[in-house]
């Protein structure tokens, strides 16, 4: 788009759930021109205000790369529509580091119905900045969460999209490869205690799949964390475990509105995107100059408090340092 | 240590391949208060100074969590020794994304030879900041390697360490196990085109390594690299491969050296190492400032060729622009 578009129209698009307008939407947050930021800004401020703070669900799917999260995420859409929700997918894709440029496309991910409005696909390109996750991820879910009722952010799965993934979503779900050493490497990398939810894909490879299980189950055992996180097993293909993957989704989000953490946590999440797009945008220096990390955090959560979006806040925070 | 230490007698020290004074260095490399900055910067400016610039060999060693990078790096360290070089293994160690600290600590990676002064061993920890490499390794290179003939980095193998340890290292040997769905994640990633050399770990394993030795040469091929990136199966266990690496070894170093471009690549890699600490300390912030990243990767070249050390060369384009 040459210009930023207007704003109420658009606002009132996205929650009416129109798809070229969330289509819009999203190019307007993943434009980095600065004559587009200040639009983009507003622009999730008042989906924000718009949107209750306890809606909907949003799910991040990480894992591997190579380990089928595509079709694991297209099989998912496909159940949570026939649920009765209205589903949004965001698929990042990996960008090469050498090239700069997203590696798989806009290839059509998906075999979806094209005809169903209630189903809503988007691919955006890492950039290679954020992990494994786009800097615009956290204001596509804003987008996205405005019109949808789930939204399912795929990560590329390398870098730090293990864990960059949590902080836009309430449940996140990390797939793993029977006979891969998938779990050694999360051992391994610090990263076992961030899923909500371990997944075994392809199921269908019986015994293989099934010590992956084991393995699993006794890494969380170790780590103290088995009473509470589910490890399943599930296939893409053989639709093995997909009802089950549904309700555990339904139980993961149901428990965090039970125990009044739903918006406390989407809270808490939003303040630690904002910092990863402080230290992307502003480095450490940032933070020094703010008091330290400590300070700079009690002030992007005080700023958030008070309605700003996590991008606005980190540019208040940097106006103050003199930056800017 | 509570004061910087004196400089003098400590480049004398670690010029003279002194164990003590390699690790004082090394610890006031990862010092990360600011009154040892200065000193810090000093001391990497005098070895520099000090070591001809085509000397030794500095080997990247990376590849996923689990794949058996460290057995491997003890059985290297040990053979580049039997063939008379001075060895020095900087082992990066995770940190667990949420406690910040060391995973595996400081654990006796290595059964070799603990009398033997042409031996040095040191880990050092993530720190998650840059990636699966340490902010500190481009200066313990430095300190390394004005000591010791080869320098081995091993890399956690999370984040970005792959594409990371390019800046650092002459030759970057990928590892990856079999049987694993490795090769499908670097090509995802697209990491391919990174490494200098391939090896499949574990070829005691038998068939499934030379499944993965083919999926290799494959991907190469579609990647148009295969005549020139060599492809071998190793095994810590059985000893097998292990003269084949130390020859290939060798081999990409003569390759460099002969085309003249062994300067020349490093002087290109410490500017990219110079640009991550710039991303890192700054952000996009910095660059901007600085006339956008193409101006400030000109403006750093300059300063590294002047003499400057990459952390020091960062500071000057922060003053430039009116911080730090």
């Amino acid at each position: 788009m040459n210009a930023p578009p207007e704003l109420e129209p658009l606002v009132r698009g996205v929650c009416a759930g129109s798809e070229r307008d969330v289509a819009r939407a999203l190019s307007l947050v993943e434009d980095s021109r600065a004559a587009f930021a200040a639009r983009a800004v507003e622009l999730q401020r008042r989906l924000l205000a718009q949107t209750p703070a306890d809606r909907g669900h949003r799910i991040g799917i990480t894992g591997p790369p190579g380990v089928g999260k595509s079709s694991l995420c297209r099989a998912l859409v496909g159940r949570l529509r026939r649920s009765g929700q209205s589903v949004a997918l965001l698929a990042v894709d990996p960008s090469s580091p050498r090239s700069g440029g997203a590696l798989l496309g806009d290839r059509a991910r998906l075999t979806l119905d094209p005809g169903d409005p209630g189903v809503f696909v988007r691919s955006m390109a890492s950039g290679g900045q954020l992990g494994g996750l786009a800097r615009a991820a956290g204001a596509a879910v804003i987008v996205l969460a405005a019109a949808f009722d789930a939204v399912l952010i795929e990560t590329t799965g390398v870098g730090q999209s293990e864990t960059d993934v949590e902080h836009v979503a309430d449940t996140v779900v990390l797939v793993v490869q029977p006979a891969s050493g998938d779990v050694l490497q999360f051992i391994k990398a610090g990263i076992m205690e961030v899923p909500d939810l371990f997944l075994v894909n392809k199921a269908d490879l019986g015994q293989v799949a099934e010590v992956a299980e084991r393995e699993l189950r006794t890494a969380l055992l170790a780590g103290g964390e088995a009473a509470v996180t589910p490890v399943l097993r599930v296939s893409a293909e053989t639709d093995v475990g997909l009802d089950e993957l549904v309700l555990a989704l339904q139980r993961h989000r149901a428990r965090l509105e039970e125990s009044g953490s739903l918006i406390a946590e989407r809270r808490r999440k939003a303040v630690r995107w904002a910092e990863r797009l402080l230290t992307l945008r502003y480095g450490e220096f940032l933070l020094e100059r703010s008091g330290g990390a400590d300070e700079a955090r009690r002030r992007l959560e005080l700023l958030l408090q008070q309605g700003a979006v996590p991008a606005e806040a980190v540019d208040q925070l940097a106006r103050a340092a003199g930056l800017g």
